[in-house]
């Protein structure tokens, strides 16, 4: 058995530019920077632009409540949206794992890259960028975490996934 | 001067679906709940269409970064969006007022309504609903509150605002 060992790295917006999107207000987010409301408010504007395949497909938001994953924890699968992006941003205020693959039809362990992201940043997947299900950490409380989640309802499979050997441990361990 | 004073009343979906639709899990939106990646995560699906005017126009994600209001607040004016639904979900764990008024063209001060939301709960405005530019409420650390904001970007005004006479004193106390 062959054993693969993922470490995130900080998620950035350069680091995560080839996978979608990173949402989140403030000095990275300052060239979408429009002020409204009479000075009241900062509007960092179009942080992800809504990707639908047809003009009938809906843009929809829902909560998703994901239970805290337990470290270490063996990555099995993978999935990704052909006909939409999706996007996740923490509303619980605890940060979370986001793991993605590169553009391939068929993955390796190698062609995974794990990211931390903090309780302030969202992320938008782009259409049919492979991802992992959500990957929540409850922080010290090891508590349940909400997220708002962006994506498209629609006609048609709008979900492909892929199934790693089962003799490869892939395993994340931060 | 004519003075009108306005208190919230909770913000509840029935209470609210004259105005637009209530983001939040759990107990109250069991109806729309889905369980999803094995067990996982519950998914509270499709909470919010997002209404779009013509199939051009795109959905985006924003964040509103929001000065807390300081109470007494005297309330000049309101906002509609003709072209597309707003959504305010708070991400800084602060509740926040939501002030919306009935779909005529000439507003009076009985027309309003105003809510208290929790900061476990989103809103989203239906398109052409008059709402008041976001009302944070900054805690007791009276903080700067952000929201992820998923409203409609595309051709022509999208933004209607009514001013209400001067002579009137419709102020928000909590």
């Amino acid at each position: 058995m062959s054993t693969y060992k993922l470490t995130p790295k900080p998620l950035t917006k350069e680091a995560f530019a080839a996978f979608g999107d990173v949402v989140e207000a403030g000095e990275t987010s300052k060239e979408s920077l429009i002020m409204i409301n009479g000075g009241n408010t900062e509007r960092y504007d179009s942080l992800v632009k809504v990707q639908l395949e047809s003009p009938e497909d809906r843009a929809v938001i829902n909560i998703f409540r994901a239970q805290p994953r337990q470290l270490p924890m063996k990555i099995e699968m993978m999935e990704r949206h052909p006909r939409g992006s999706q996007s996740f941003h923490p509303v619980s205020g605890e940060d979370y794992l986001v793991l993605v693959a590169d553009q391939v039809e068929t993955l390796t362990p190698e062609n995974l890259h794990l990211f931390l992201a903090k309780s302030t940043q969202g992320i938008n997947y782009h259409m049919n960028t492979w991802h992992h299900p959500v990957l929540a950490l409850g922080g010290e409380l090891n508590k349940v975490c909400d997220f708002l989640v962006v994506d498209r309802k629609g006609e048609g499979n709008n979900c492909e996934e892929f199934f790693f050997d089962k003799n490869l441990d892939i395993t994340i361990d931060v």
